[in-house]
């Protein structure tokens, strides 16, 4: 990978010169791919990603900005100044630069375009404005334009004046008066046609979208027809954007993403880290709730069918609750298998982070199973006589724990063990957390009412 | 989405001309995309399909073949003769040559090698032999290289000299004279760039794999890296293929659903509607396996904590097996209604197949339901007293089924209702699952013993 001369570089001597001093440690990065810099300032930690940032020129900046991933945009944007800012945006393309100062602080941002000229912060102004799921929200304003008379030469002579700019993959429409799109222009064609050949020769079908259409639509379009640039017009047809192939494939992982977890019930912030894990607890508690309001509803009408003669809490009315703290712990390892299995895929758990994920993991299922045992445990004791409400809340946290250790630590040790993590944590850990779930419940529940 | 001036088609359209001819159908699909005619062809019929491909031009058979879902592809693949694989082989790029081939029946594959060209034969054999899972199972072998010593004008005419090949989006590399990769070319450098400039200052950094790497380590790299085309190099290191940003994200998009699906102990072909019925049920038997034997522990095991004086199946004999029908009802449910999010999402339900889907994903059910129902009816008999086993087999079945059905109607229905079926479709179906689960194993528990 790297080519013949070069002389490797690798996070762990970018880590060792960083301790002695960040201005080494910078420099160190020359040559450095921007996508191999982010990730290796994202493992130093914020103080000292912060520090290596600073000694990087304006353009590197840039480039990191693009290439990091939401937590380390995030340590970096919240330490930018307003000055620091300015200098990044002029660098960035229009999406990214929207992107960029919506993530800002409000004071910071509304410094930045108070500060830049009045025509680029009016556009960033109307990037912000449309719906951040909408094509709007991801397609960027630069494109370039020609008129239906003109000829390939000229289109290639419109892309040499961009400048530096060209590089970027700005794509090329054919337009007519109004500026709606009546041909796309692929770099390809625009190489091997000869320059004399018109345009309207020369240019495929244009795709385009409304500017208020979903972003996922959008996106599907995109890969259906794989465009390398999707037109995006306004109410009257005229083109006003471009969502490229790139940031379409971004949008459909990051729908893929959402869906998955969303389907554990946990959240798309939970995979990359970035949420606390008092966050976590809270993203994950609404699942929780109906399970339990499902538990106690399955434990009621299982007593309205079995009607136990009633002195003290007896074996049945034990086993009513099981449902309950069996639905309870699967899902809290489902939860946490599948955004380790997901993190695992991705290549999120290399290095430094494996050991921090597993601990916060596992410290979102200790404070969730703390919470349902509490609830439980006074909930239950106002149904049931005796001491049924005790055992339900002790045996509910200590299955939700060791669900959650099983769901954190199946999948990393099939990883090691050179097993799909995928094929074992879902189904496996489910039945692993049913059988520890009832063990413990029922061990919990005797030791406590027929001592 | 149309140009002005066009007259819009649409499937509704194809499919009316096609009652009365194949021919009119197929030049019905004139100027329309190649992404369009793939999603109406397989919409109407294998029979159907065949022979409006019959009707299509060489060239728009091969569009249609790289267009068309797996689905499809298998349709017409198995229905192509010798003749017709040659003609379509030759209108191919590599990699989609060799995958074509693969699909196709061995006999035919064999006298298709025979007939065309020996050395286009020998680079397919070679392209085949490459495990599909490897970065060489996916390349491609056709690319543009240019010496150290060339100029960006040279670099042009090379993609020229490719003729019609050109806007196959063929990448140019520089290579030294052992063919080991110096740098890559984009087609914006090349534009942007003037002729005269020596390849070596316009060239980027070029990003290479080995041939045996694992696609899925392939493509992040191109993600990564944001890369338009990704080297492959041989165990010397010369270049001797090339994997698209375009082939990537397919291998991409691909993992990640097996992942989802894997976890929720489903296969990948579920989800596309190719796997028959039968073949549907095995996939997902050892799941339902694992999931008897840990339920049927979890029953042993409540048994030896709770001992009961034994006349008969008690109350706490029936709650002893409610970890297991609950678990078995639980995993059918979640199975078809991650199907079902992951074909909504993909656009994949639309039109004719939504019915065809949700009646097979409910036959899948029953089977399941049916087998899953019977095994356990015949097993705990033998290890409890009285018409315990019979109640647990049929419940078992009954709650499949009920699972099955909301698993399948629930996502269906939360699309209609506008509502995120990702989100509504895990955790509260396990819900819903876990209570009627509950209900239909008692009430048929008491219907059966206490009568």
């Amino acid at each position: 990978m790297v080519p013949a001369g070069k002389e490797e570089k690798d996070a762990g001597g970018f880590r060792t010169l960083l301790e002695t001093s960040p201005g080494q440690a910078a420099r160190y990065l020359d040559g450095v791919h921007a996508a191999d810099r982010a990730q290796w300032l994202r493992d130093v930690g914020a103080e000292d990603a912060w520090r290596v940032f600073g000694e990087l020129t304006t353009e590197s900046q840039a480039e990191l900005i693009e290439y990091a991933d939401d937590d380390l945009r995030a340590v970096l944007i919240a330490r930018m100044s307003a000055g620091d800012l300015r200098g990044v945006l002029d660098e960035l393309p229009s999406d990214e630069a929207a992107d960029l100062l919506g993530e800002a602080d409000t004071r910071v941002a509304e410094d930045v375009l108070a500060a830049i000229d009045s025509e680029t912060a009016q556009e960033l102004r109307e990037l912000a404005a449309h719906e951040p799921d909408t094509a709007g929200g991801i397609m960027a304003t630069e494109f370039v334009t020609v008129g239906p008379e003109e000829r390939v030469g000229d289109a290639v002579k419109a892309i040499r004046k961009q400048g530096d700019d060209a590089e970027e993959e700005l794509a090329v429409f054919v337009v007519d008066e109004e500026g709606k799109p009546l041909g796309f222009l692929p770099d390809r064609v625009l190489l091997s046609q000869p320059i004399h050949t018109p345009v309207l020769e020369a240019m495929v079908e244009p795709i385009t979208v409304g500017v208020a259409q979903d972003q996922e639509e959008a996106a599907r379009l995109v890969e259906k027809y794989g465009l390398l640039s999707l037109g995006v017009v306004d109410e009257g047809g005229s083109l006003i954007g471009v969502i490229s192939a790139d940031d379409a494939a971004e949008v459909l992982a990051e729908e893929a993403e959402e869906d998955l977890l969303r389907m554990a019930g946990a959240s798309v912030e939970s995979l990359h880290g970035r949420a606390t894990v008092l966050r976590r607890v809270r993203n994950r508690l609404p699942l929780m709730g109906i399970t339990v309001l499902s538990g106690l509803l399955s434990a009621k009408i299982l007593r309205w069918f079995l009607e136990t003669p009633g002195e003290g809490a007896g074996t049945s009315d034990i086993l009513r609750y099981l449902p309950l703290i069996i639905g309870l712990a699967g899902n809290v390892g489902v939860q946490s298998s599948t955004i380790l299995v997901r993190a695992i895929a991705m290549g999120e758990l290399e290095g430094p982070r494996q050991r921090a994920m597993l601990r916060s993991e596992t410290l979102v299922g200790v404070v969730i199973g703390f919470i349902c045992g509490l609830l439980l445990a006074g909930v239950v004791s106002l149904l049931e006589p005796g001491q049924l409400g005790l055992a339900v809340g002790i045996a509910t946290a200590a299955a939700i724990l060791c669900a959650a250790l099983m769901g954190t630590s199946v999948p990393v040790l099939c990883t090691r063990m050179g097993i799909d993590p995928a094929i074992v944590a879902g189904p496996f850990l489910i039945c692993l957390s049913d059988v520890s779930g009832s063990v413990l419940f029922v061990a919990v529940a005797k030791a406590l009412i027929q001592a």
